[in-house]
């Protein structure tokens, strides 16, 4: 079976490593970025390079791994061209908007839209990580949609890197997305900023901070290009998600400025609960 | 050398186990909560335990892990009782305050205001750890007003578990914590706590939570008594820090709301700067 990856980053490179090192499968590599492509090629995460018109008619399927706006308008420009035989994945981490887009398209049957829930603070070719999705979830949205034996052979596909599939619509996906992934990023972009704004010296940046800083930072170092249009993609979750973060902060510090400690301690309290969840 | 270490949870705790190690060092547990001395030697930290007064007989050194509200009160009186051969170091999260409280103290220089930036999201005996002091820096404050042979005392001790020593004032101290450690526990809180508020079933946090949230929300399994008070100590710092994280936050929504995505990018590659400050 021919695979093509399009888009070699840390999501598309990590899968292409994978699915390169299985005997009956063949990778190549898709990316308009030519230095990416080379350097895909050095680091061995695929053996070849094709075009994206040439991926189309020589692949049996295409992975799809850039920018989430991107995807909105790549899928159903190749779903115009691909034969019924192909099968397009997308592993992009917003899918409403994408599914929106593709979804009265003749060929929907043949996309299927994924997103596995895998990745690191580091974006490019050189991200990519054999085994980031082993034992890791993927969800894979609007199943109904997508024919059958494009939903099994992204299975096999997904299952073959290690991947734990679970269904979902898109809207839920998203919603769900922006809590507990999207979120995040914000919060930590901005813990980023703030700190380096203050800390104009930034040895003391470097000298006091604690892994606790650490672990909640490693975030901001994201690619931004990547998440710019995830979050705007997903804005309407990610800016509801956001409105009741910065009023619980705003409660926080309401009630640190009137010494109101009782509050503080119900809020972390009910805070600590997220052990016994993440734990379970 | 007969060292006091009173508060066995995981920061005097993890003294009392390294300590234990060395063959000129006795280390006695001191701790209100019996079972946490009953646990302390259950786990090996300590061999014996003592009243705070047998301690402050028998031991050359006390080491004082207690909240920082408690180190505050404790401090003072554990200078009016003991001897002037003996020495008093703390090892709280913040520093002003307990400075202020022992600054015209007849024994002041008999004290050693420390803070080890070390520790982990668990607390108790059980959460204490061998080497957790290893590498990591210690901050010193008000070095001019302790004895230099309290200082020299405190220096080989902290020497003795791996801690790096800076020196810098307890107000310096504060407020570059407040940035780099303080605000990333409360950051981590209300994260936790907006996601479990919205996500009522918990079984979609624990599907989808990614290494990045789990990163992120990490220091949210934090102890809320130990918290409330570093945050209530330093409450002037804390409140600042909030102030600012939450006008940072505020304008992301307001860019994302506007659909401004240069402001977004700006922002993301402002912060991404972090990257490049940690790995220095």
């Amino acid at each position: 079976m021919k695979i093509g990856v399009v888009g070699l980053g840390l999501i598309g490179g990590s899968f292409a490593r994978d699915l390169s090192q299985q005997s009956d499968i063949s990778v190549a590599g898709i990316d308009a970025n030519e230095a990416h492509c080379d350097r895909a090629l050095e680091l061995g995460l695929v053996k070849g390079i094709m075009t994206l018109e040439q991926a189309e008619k020589n692949c049996d399927v295409l992975i799809v791994a850039v920018p989430v706006h991107s995807i909105e308008k790549l899928i159903p420009q190749i779903l115009d061209r691909i034969s019924s035989d192909k099968v397009v994945i997308d592993v992009g981490s917003t899918k409403s908007s994408i599914c929106e887009a593709v979804k009265d398209h003749p060929r929907r049957g043949r996309y299927v839209a994924a997103h596995p829930l895998a990745g690191t603070e580091f974006s490019g070719p050189e991200a990519a990580l054999i085994g980031l999705y082993q034992g890791k979830k993927n969800i894979v949205c609007e199943r109904d949609l997508s024919d059958d034996d494009a939903i099994n052979m992204a299975l096999r596909i997904f299952d073959s890197v290690g991947l734990n599939t679970i269904f979902m619509n898109a809207e839920d996906h998203d919603k769900h997305l922006a809590y507990v992934s999207h979120l995040s990023h914000v919060s930590s972009f901005m813990l980023g900023l703030t700190v380096l704004d203050i800390e104009k010296d930034e040895k003391q940046i470097f000298n006091l901070a604690s892994t606790g800083f650490e672990s909640t930072v490693r975030l901001a170092k994201s690619n931004p290009d990547t998440w710019a249009a995830i979050f705007q993609k997903n804005k309407k979750y990610v800016s509801g998600a956001l409105e009741s973060y910065i009023e619980y902060l705003q409660n926080f510090k309401t009630a640190l400025d009137n010494d109101d400690t009782n509050t503080l301690n119900k809020y972390m309290h009910e805070a600590n609960d997220i052990k016994r969840v993440l734990n379970k």
